[in-house]
């Protein structure tokens, strides 16, 4: 497994005050649960909300979860002056989303310039034992010289 | 573009019924627009809770929109004791989702018994302008034999 | 369907050149059979040692003539100082590649300035009759300032 | 990593026989270089023939040493009157195919009795020195009852 050499050292802060800023993720209940270079994690606790008519969270919210860890995973190793944009993401569902949480991992897989291929698993966690839900691969693409904060 | 004919006659109120229940599109407020052999659109108003760190709304909420066009889409061509589960997705972004009101609009490319490849586009619609946000190709699998209801 | 403005107007005559160049092409058959702004056309007629155990065309096969139709339907867009990179594809299966011939049929979606959003279908043709095979979505980036000619 | 028993014993034997029928692989002159219940390696030696523009091996090429890495990797875990098919599958570009050889190297992630979803990586060896082409995630279907041989 590739180790990686942060561009910004402030790498975590970075990521947990955009993180902190995503609508998004406070809506859905996600948490941001650990920051490393090239590594993120995001948990989700199971809520009613969230489900498909099965009553497993949606797939969809299971893409979400490991998008935007892919996304950050991306984020920790570029400069300071850099946002981040998702390119495309690709994900295959392995199990139905059942347990008390979810647990997306990401990694870089490789960190270009420009573009960053990473990948992600999403696992559920049930009575303390986990299932692959979902695995993923991902491009991220880095902004140089531009701002994360809101547009326009 | 293939015309279809559904197994099962009663398949709009069925996709209506099926997404009534997903408790996940009425948390994020998407409306289902329209139900068609074989094409399904999906709506959804911008809301400030569903964006991300540049006021955008999230890529993976753009990705859950087209997930579940994609599925509803497979679903009006299946028999009415089959249920629905998707396989994989794969979604490009093509520009921000910035604008009043988001659409996912899917069709079936082909219907096989047991799985079925659908695509999608979402647009953003600002200004009464349209804009291609996202083109999404996915697999989504016919459960023969599986109710629709909660599972357990 | 958008049309295109090319930013070099030798656009035909670059791409005609690069596959010329495709050793790989040449190996497998493969001809260049239209070159429109934004779209390309490969051509590859059927031959048994391009088979899989079914006889089929080998569904490797089938993505690599959509993966090159779609790098030069946005080469088609560069300018004439650029070369073309592939980031990613992804290929649904819709049927096998059975017939007299395949076509691989290509458009640019998203022109970027440096990434390309393209989609490609795959179509086999058996006594006159076309059949999509294959249905695919990918990323083409632009390398600005890099020629097309061998590396290193 | 997961450790797969297969339902069938005799499952090398069969994914060498199905390799040896597959005239594409001989026509670029890939090698079955390892089988093992649930992965699988093919290897690749460069040649000019397999080009792109740039001297490197064709992405096209890459993908398809992937996916039937992949394809061979489900297949090991099939019972012995099933057949295999590619559903689908992505890749991601992480440099240029270029070295002496490639090999791919796909394992299962999920079996599933129908679907099957395999990852692979593609590596490059250069002067003795390994770096990962391609990074692919697929789907592969399980034909029940359904022979390996010709189609007829």
């Amino acid at each position: 497994m590739a180790s990686f050499t942060p561009a910004n050292p402030e790498f975590e802060a970075r990521v947990r005050d955009s993180f902190a800023r995503q609508r998004a993720m406070a809506t859905i209940g996600a948490r941001l649960a650990s920051v490393r270079a090239g590594e993120v994690e995001i948990e989700l606790a199971y809520r009613e909300e969230l489900t498909q008519q099965h009553r497993f969270i949606h797939g969809g919210i299971v893409g979400m979860l490991a998008d935007n860890a892919r996304g950050y995973a991306a984020f920790t190793l570029m400069p300071a002056d850099a946002s981040v944009v998702s390119v495309e993401y690709k994900v295959n569902f392995l199990a139905p989303a059942e347990g008390e949480r979810l647990v997306a991992r990401a990694r870089v897989l490789r960190p270009g310039r420009t573009l960053i291929v990473a990948e992600a698993e999403v696992v559920a966690i049930k009575d303390g034992r986990e299932t692959q839900v979902a695995a993923c691969l991902a491009t991220v693409m880095t902004l140089h010289g531009r701002d994360d904060g809101p547009r326009g």
